[in-house]
């Protein structure tokens, strides 16, 4: 299929961006991109498709989150964190989390994603066996791993039985194009040093992404002293021998100079959760020293119920303001570099970079098309520009994974809306019920 | 006409939120609101209007910006605040600026803002008679001053002419319910002691609000002290005896303690412009000081040269979380309290809290009603959450200006949209061509 008259912004190496641009598609990746003039000429296939002069990029990479806490979303807004974890979010995943609680958040999750230009993210939660599954027959693509605490979790598995879903998670997706299986060792402050050792252990032996949340409120320094070690979370990962390039950081709010110079050293990814950390208070993480130090960073959304969106759109715009204003230098974090970041960055952080994460040869055809049309978008100088700061995600008009239209004019393909919004507001009454 | 079967945010003294509700609308104002029952069983009328269980809010106030310049929305970002200004802004603006690019630009500003709920807007630029014409004939509210710097301004008016047309707009608009006149002195760097003195007495003399740009950036201090005082923006204001319950301070985002105790007395209003002063890396204005002295706290976009949307719906969910991270404090500024800054204390800001900013008896009927029924709405626990932190103004279906309907179904009742469009083309094509 030949997909022509569109601006291509490629988020290839050298940042290509085909004003007058096309592309070709075959066997659901890109075989061809460049200008429309040679990729016409070149094309001898019969499909065509006239994309009228809209904008097209790489599928967006949502590297943190926890879709199906969806179900969650503004259930309790603007309270303190432990109050807000131990009165309602704890509370309601022990009552309420079976596998139909997975079922329904993950499609409404997977629908908003969709419907705002995400193709591909990185899942820690429960039930992660459902999450892949759904994954799967709606044709998105994401990391998953199942959250491995040093408790019981809320689906009734100690760390052990959680460590045999990793295997076994592992053994069933391995080499699929659409799944990736991640170790998701929740934190340093909820599992133990061996726990931490063992399951990185086994990720490196499955040659599995390692996830974890890292350094993300001020007193996680104090919660890891109680136990195990006077230093900060960094350097105790660090120290236990964890950090290397297969590591994805969630978060990393709370850092000094020489935890930056550890994670640079050992090649961690970071992911950057603005809106998480903002609306829990626990503060703006230091990225734009991260991207000084040539540290990878990615976005993510977190869950839905400290968010309370899935919308990258949201997240490109909040963090090219925020670190501009927290800096005072208007010059930081410009449009390019945030659109990578939710890009091929994330793509990167998921060891993902080979497939996915910019519109080149032998990728997959991951993409999206955005509609210039809404006044937001009016006049147009820089698409790039408009992307970040102007767009609020209700542009995006088509996404294609792997070639497959999933979401065109409001409209899903592969997911029954009104079965998932009337399943969702079932779960939602039991929520309430529960209060 | 009653409108019944919705949940009505009312934003009024009570935070009244009638989630079966209803409204009766005559003669442009509201005459009734509370609960359905006793709304319908009270109503003699005819005509009624299912809302089908919709969210109606007041209209939402934007209470800083400069309209036409939409126009250079994306055409320089990432720079330096001088480079901008100096290189981009300034120039476009000698080159450009003249009635056709207010025509146009204010157009495609006002169809922003509709589609995003805002229904009335504090507007300081220059043609402002046009600015004016065309609010009124497309039927929202503002609030307009003429700019007024020390300096020729682009339409080559000298302040006094600037004055002059003060004094006409008064004239013209005097008791119109759509249109406010505002004295709009620049700020206190652009503006000498005489001036800013002369204009506030004659604001005084018609009772209009002083809309004015103060202590935005960190050097502001130090480029008024270069000619007339050494003490902070705030101070030197107070000090010549402009400040009051009529001044509308602009950004007040460099302010000390002792400039928060003066605004507080002087019970002067601050509109917080929260992308625009991350945008240039201006800073974060201390809202939750402000909030905590009981000052009164509106919202503002800025022009969408520095924002760069006019999406009132960015602005809040951008303003409720980035106080409650750079405070490490989750539970200020929660969703009501940003709902109000974006209604009634916006009206109270334009000194318009009689007619404008809640719905309730004998105000204005300007209001909007909420689609949510879009996945980000989903599931629905709490309405005010959702409109703050999950809601992107893509939502809003219907906007009702004193009864009129302006807008329904992604289409503008009293706007030509393409040949606004077609305009807004050609002159970005000129744009372009003096760049």
């Amino acid at each position: 299929m030949l997909y022509h008259n569109c601006t291509v912004i490629t988020m290839n190496s050298e940042n290509d961006i085909f004003k007058n641009g096309a592309f070709v598609v075959e066997d659901g990746q890109f075989i061809d991109v460049g200008k429309s003039e040679r990729i016409i000429k070149s094309y001898s296939g019969d499909e065509k498709k006239n994309l009228n002069s809209k904008i097209v990029i790489p599928g967006l990479i949502n590297t943190h989150t926890h879709v199906p806490m969806v179900l969650f979303r503004g259930l309790a807004d603007d309270l303190p964190l432990k109050e807000w974890l131990e009165n309602y979010i704890w509370p309601m995943e022990n009552k309420m989390i079976d596998k139909d609680f997975i079922k329904w958040g993950s499609q409404l999750a997977m629908m908003e994603m969709i419907s705002t230009g995400t193709t591909a993210f990185a899942d820690m939660y429960f039930y992660e066996e459902e999450v892949a599954r759904l994954v799967k027959s709606i044709g998105m693509r994401a990391s998953l791993g199942e959250g491995i605490i040093q408790f019981e979790t809320p689906d009734a598995n100690k760390p052990e039985q959680n460590i045999e879903r990793f295997k076994m998670l592992t053994q069933r997706w391995h080499n699929d194009n659409n799944i990736k299986i991640s170790m998701c060792a929740h934190s340093p402050y909820t599992c133990n040093k061996d726990l931490l050792l063992k399951t990185k252990l086994l990720a490196d032996k499955y040659d599995s992404m390692y996830h974890i949340h890292l350094a993300e409120t001020k007193n996680e320094k104090s919660m890891i002293k109680e136990n195990e070690s006077e230093v900060s979370p960094v350097m105790y990962l660090n120290d236990i021998g964890i950090l290397d390039e297969n590591v994805l950081a969630a978060h990393a709010v709370w850092t000094d100079k020489e935890d930056i110079d550890i994670l640079k050293e050992n090649k961690v990814s970071v992911v950057h959760n603005a809106s998480s950390n903002l609306k829990l208070g626990s503060g703006i993480a230091p990225i734009s020293k991260y991207l000084d130090a040539g540290i990878n960073v990615s976005v993510g959304t977190d869950g839905a119920a400290s968010n309370n969106t899935l919308n990258m759109f949201n997240e490109m715009r909040l963090i090219s303001l925020l670190h501009k204003g927290v800096n005072l230098e208007p010059t930081i974090l410009p449009s390019e570099q945030v659109l990578k970041m939710a890009t091929i960055n994330g793509a990167k952080s998921l060891g993902w970079d080979d497939k996915i994460g910019s519109i080149e040869e032998n990728k997959h055809a991951d993409f999206v098309v955005i509609n210039k049309d809404s006044v937001n978008m009016k006049p147009m100088y820089n698409p790039v520009s408009h992307l970040i700061y102007a767009a609020n995600g209700s542009e995006v008009e088509k996404v294609y994974v792997g070639g497959e239209l999933l979401y065109e004019n409001k409209e899903f393909k592969t997911i029954n809306k009104s079965e998932v919004l009337e399943n969702v507001k079932k779960i939602s009454k039991k929520i309430v019920g529960n209060l």
